[in-house]
């Protein structure tokens, strides 16, 4: 498994247009066929901060979703209400 | 859906005391009633730092996790592994 994890910090007004988009980017995302989760998560502490998991069967498969429409329409869409620059960070699955 | 994600640095020479460890509690962990998903991830750029997905359905059944005697013997079983103190973040979960 092969896991991304993405650190947004978004400005405050377009919370609740972040969640919106991030939820159609997640509906698209979990269909792919290498994906296993994609989690929309919003920070308890901080409400404007966000973490996205993707767990992939493969980096292969991790890959091929920043090929997807819907990827790139999340991407343009949600970069002008982001406070900073997003944060990836990879992992490699230990379990199962 | 209630994540935590716990950020470890473990010392070099005990990183793969840590993975056996923590696969122990892994095991355990996802047969809890409550439990979602509990993956353990090794950061691909720097293999001493790990990260702890931790999903359970609800914020109680995260907090039973505490009290479970396998979370106990991981906590205490790992603590002098680390090479600074753990972090743990908790996030609402906004997908389904």
């Amino acid at each position: 498994m092969f896991v991304t994890t993405v650190m947004v910090r978004v400005v405050p007004d377009r919370v609740e247009d972040f969640i919106k988009a991030t939820l159609v980017n997640h509906r698209a995302s979990v269909e792919e066929p290498g994906n296993i989760r994609f989690d929309v998560l919003q920070n308890e502490q901080e409400p404007t901060r966000f973490l996205l998991y993707e767990a992939y069967r493969s980096e292969k498969d991790a890959s091929a979703h920043k090929n997807t429409s819907h990827y790139r329409l999340w991407r343009d869409t949600v970069a002008v209400w982001m406070a900073e620059p997003r944060k990836g960070i990879t992992y490699k699955g230990l379990n199962r």
